[in-house]
This record gives C-alpha cells, structure tokens and sequence, in this order.
C-alpha cells in the first residue's frame, strides 16, 4: 500500500474472479464462459478496414451500439447505457445513484461483486439470507426500505424468481431504485425488461459475456428510464468519456443483431446441461434446478473441495465456494458436449475411486 | 435528471470532447488524432483466433500488455497499470488516492478533464494561471502545497516542461503527489519515466491514442511505484475487474512492441508539422513553438471562431476555445500531407479573401 491511498479503502475487499492457471491447458468451466465463439457477423464486422481505422476516437456516445440494442427490445438508444462488460456498467450505476451511508440489499448468497462495491465504498448494505432451499425469499425485498439488487437468475445457484415478482418489488415504492442483473436470462428466463416501460425506478442489466459469447469483448449494457440512462452518461462523461473502443462497438453491434445465431447457442447449451445434469444425477450428484448455462450440483457424500482439486488435477476448472451455506456445491460450467462428456468421465473415476471398498 | 441522481452532482460540468459531426465527411484535425493506421503487427495480432477466442475473459490482470509496455522503458509488469484510455487511468488514479476536500493544482489552460474530474468529486482545486506567454512557472508548482496535475506538453498549447524542472516539483516534497500526463511526449520530448526509479511519489501517465495511432483502440498507462499501481489495481478490481478486452490487451501489446514504426510516424508527423508551420507563416499566422502532433496557431487580425467555422463549412474541422486567454489561436492536429496541404489552401483563400479590399 502507498503513503497516498485514502485510508478509508482500509477495510476493502477485492473482488476474486475465477482463477485462470496458465501452468497447462486446461478444460475451463468455472467462469461460466461460453464455448462458441462469436456470432461470424462479427468476424466479418472486425476486418482489415474497422482496425487500421483505430487512429479516430470511437464515438463517446457508443450511438450505434446503443441503438443496435435498444432496437432487439423496442427502446431508443436513449434508454441504453453501454460499458466495458456489466460490471462496469453496475459500477457507474453505484456511482452515479449511491453515495456512502446509502442503504442497498442483497441476498447473502449471490454475484460476490455487489458486496465488493458496497463494502468498499462504504454503502449501507444489508445482505439477506437465502431460504432453506437457497431460493429468494421475494417478501424479504418487498418489506425492505433499502435499494435492492438481485441477480435474475442467481448466481451460483441459478435460481430465478417470476417476473411477476419482480414487478412486485419494483413497484412497492418508486422512490427506491431495483437493480436486476441478468446476465444468465436469455437461458431460458424471462426478461424483466419490459417492465422499464411502466417503471421507472428499475435498471435491468445484462450482458455480451455469456449466451453472446464475448467475454473477453468486455460488453455489458443497462436499461432504463430516460432519466437514468442520462444521469449514468453523464458521470461516465466525467470517469471516461470514451470508455468502449471502436472494435467492441463494431462487434457488439453486429452480435446483437444475430439474434439467430444467439438462439443457436442458447438452445444448444440448455440442450449439453441437461445432458450433464441427468449423467451426473446417474453419478448419484443432486442436481440443483437452473436455467442458465452451469450447473449447480453436489453429491451427497464426497466433499465438494476435494471434488474440485481432484478436477484440477485432472485438467479441468469448476468453481467451488467457502461460504458454508453453499460448500457442498461445484458450480460447473456447461461448454461443449465433448468437454462434458470429458468432465463426466472423470467424475464417474473420482466418484468410484472414492466409493470404491478396495 | 432523474429522482435517484446524487444531489453532490448538480454544479457538476461534463467534459466536452472534440465534436465528431456525421453530416458530412471531414478532414477531422480537431482532436489530435494520429492519419496512420496503428502498427501492422497489431493487424496481424487481432486474427480470426483472437477473435473467435472472445468467448473467455480477458486477463483481469492484464500481465502481457503491462509486461510489453514495462519493457519499453525497463520496468517490470508490476510498475505499469492500463486502462481503457488515459482518461481512465487517471480516473482510477484519481479515485484511489483523492477524495472530496483534497488540494490539487493544475493550470487554468490545460486538458479541460483535469477539472471536470476535479468539479464533479468536490476536490479542492486550484487552477494556476499560465503566464502571459503561455509557459507555466515551475515555481508555482514547487511552492504549492497541494497535489500536481501537469501534462507535459502543455494541451492545447504544446509547450513543454524540462525533466529538470519536473524533477524540481517532484522532489520538493515526497508527500505530494505529482501527475505527470505525457499524453504528447513522444513528439520530440523527454519523458519523465526514468524518474519514477528515484521518486515513488511521481505518476506518470501515457496513452495509445496519439503516437501509438490508436485512439479508437482506447489504451492508456501509468508508470508508477509498485505500490501506487497496487493500490490502483486494488480500486480497479472493485469498479471493473475485467477493465481490458483481450483484443485490446492483444493489440497493445503489438503495438508497444514496435517501436520502429512508432518512429517513422513520429518523425512524418514532425516534418509534417514543420511543413504546416512554415506555409502558415507564410500566410501571416503567428505559430505558437510546440513539440506535439498539433500547430498552435493565431493570425494578427483575424477572428478566430470566424476561421473555424469557415474551415468547418469547407470541410476541416479544427478546435477552437472560448477561454479567452487563447480564444485568438486555432488548435490544428497534423494530418497527413494531402490533409495539411487541403488546410493550407483554405487557410490560404479565407485570409485572403477577408483581406482583400474588394
């Protein structure tokens, strides 16, 4: 730590992202990446042309982008804010709308990120434990008067609430702003997006990282009322003004667009996880219910640690949790039906090596 | 405005970046960006592979490009912080180590950033007068006991500071900070990096955006002690963890590495600007001495904003400023030689045109 870091990052706790070894290739399933590679509109969109056009600002106002996405849910560029990936896009929300002292709430178990910001910069947070069952408990975010933000499905677990719900969240009290982050619902959820129309305290935001494929593009973008979409520019005009590169507009756009391709991988994933989830039932795992692209499981005797050095070992990542309510989980990606079928192989091993009365 | 923006921002002020009209297609000299293509190894860098590999996430670490770039100028990875342009990089720099009430100074003409940041996080700052001849006095920044903000060259006027006197400001005191942006320096000036092996209180702050032919790429740096770019890693990892794409880290990474080609377009781009600076002389402009990508000029009798917009009417877009200490000079970015000799000509034809006693 320098002399000069302010000292009330003291107490800060980083965000830890899901390892990424180098020490040997290994099968990755503990982000919740995507195995597809990008829609080939945008290899055609990022040519020869688009990077030696890189001496020119890309547009501060990301209007292309913008109006590419707000067009796949009806809304007008103004209604869209982009960022270099959701977390970005989540971070300008807390700055523009969230001042220290500021009460906000959160299920204790969930996207680690929003505590990470909460508790850095000091905001009131409350976080909510989950049911039993590990699923949100929507009268908890009704009876609050705290700003709320959930992750629609959650994560780690991948359970969803209704839209339904989340409408009665939203419209308990317009004074009190709901994040909903949706990064896992084109898998298979619905989207509480079109409740922007009738609700302006609601930012739904989503992201170009899983069923678009393009993590590594660095794209997340909110939806909002006018009004809020306005005020997040404004203070990203203040941070960054040109925060995305010319080549992430280029390639968010032409993504967007390919909403065939995006149905392609989205149906094709929900088909490998059901695949893996009744292989691994037959491994004797539970299987929690998802509907994204991981899935949640543990087995009723082996430790879930083990389980996930074992992998390790063996070539393969999947993300496991200290937190105690949700140890006995694995959180594993799905990628490609080869690579599953890699995953469940090694998992039949561990699982009869240990069963095993040798 | 919405209901939920923080009423600290009301007397906020947006930065105004150059305006990029679409009406029409522009020769663009209005924010110094570079006429070249970035290096051709960047094209061969961002490849189908890289491309289609988009579906991971980028290094939040971003080890090759900080490697690449504290190669340059013999430091390791981890005296080198990135981001998605300079911009970003001093807003990171700015939010680990300043809060609201923090003395800063930075001259009254200077990137117009520096106090919008500033403005909008309630910093107490300072904006020193430059004096009658447009240098700054070293003196004023020695003498202060608030925290430095330079950019070295001065924008928009390009003049410089020796490292000799930047090393006067820095030693002066090791618990002031000092922000040197060397957005420009590569243009025939010296960098200040070396220093930052003698003082860990200096950050020095680069961008690809102007040499490195790179704007819309959105990469800048900082050069720093080990514990400094810790910290503004720390921060990082709590607003954007995965703050670069790995086409950017990619890109950048080709790019820094050559620097053959960053010396070829350094030195047109000099020759250039003294060719422009001569046939303007030559037209009866005053050229205000600069070491940059851009001409600073004013003429004798004729109006300014009169000139942009006539320019701007024929095509040329060029920056002009309401402060009325330069409100008489035109800030031209040095295109290639067809766009400088197009400027010439219509610079040529409204000076004698308004002179002509017809």
């Amino acid at each position: 730590m320098s002399f000069f870091f302010l000292d009330e990052y003291e107490d800060m706790e980083a965000y830890i992202p899901g390892e990424q070894p180098k020490d040997r290739q290994y099968i990755k399933l503990n982000a919740n990446e995507s195995s597809f590679p990008p829609s080939p509109k945008v290899l055609e969109a990022v040519n020869q042309s688009q990077i030696n056009g890189m001496g020119h600002y890309s547009d501060p106002h990301c209007m292309e982008l913008r109006a590419a996405i707000g067009e796949v849910y009806g809304f007008g560029a103004d209604q869209v804010f982009v960022g270099n990936g959701a977390d970005e896009v989540l971070g300008f929300c807390m700055m523009s709308f969230f001042r220290e002292g500021m009460k906000v709430c959160f299920p204790d178990i969930t996207y680690d990120f929003y505590r990470t910001y909460a508790k850095t910069y000091h905001l009131d947070y409350e976080q909510i434990p989950l049911k039993d069952d590990l699923s949100i408990d929507v009268e908890d975010y009704i009876n609050t008067d705290k700003d709320v933000i959930l992750a629609n499905p959650n994560n780690p677990t991948g359970k969803d609430i209704s839209v339904a719900d989340i409408e009665r969240i939203v419209k308990k009290d317009p004074k009190r702003m709901v994040i909903i982050d949706e990064a896992y619902v084109d898998y298979g959820n619905e989207s509480c997006v079109p409740l922007v129309r009738k609700y302006p305290n609601l930012v739904v935001i989503q992201t170009f990282s899983k069923s678009r494929n393009m993590a590594g593009a660095r794209i997340g973008y909110a939806i909002s009322s006018k009004e809020i979409i306005e005020d997040m520019n404004k203070i990203k005009f203040t941070f960054n003004p040109f925060n995305m590169s010319s080549l992430a507009i280029t390639a968010g756009t032409a993504a967007v667009k390919d909403t065939e391709y995006l149905k392609k991988c989205v149906t094709t994933t929900i088909e490998t996880r059901k695949y893996f989830e009744k292989e691994v039932e037959n491994l004797g795992f539970f299987v929690f219910p998802t509907t994204t692209n991981f899935a949640f499981i543990k087995h009723p005797t082996l430790d879930a640690g083990k389980i996930t050095k074992e992998l390790k070992d063996r070539g393969i990542l999947v993300r496991h949790y200290q937190n105690e309510r949700i140890s006995a989980y694995l959180r594993v990606t799905i990628g490609s039906r080869e690579e599953m079928q890699q995953v469940i192989k090694e998992l039949k091993d561990i699982v009869e090596s240990a069963l095993c009365v040798c």
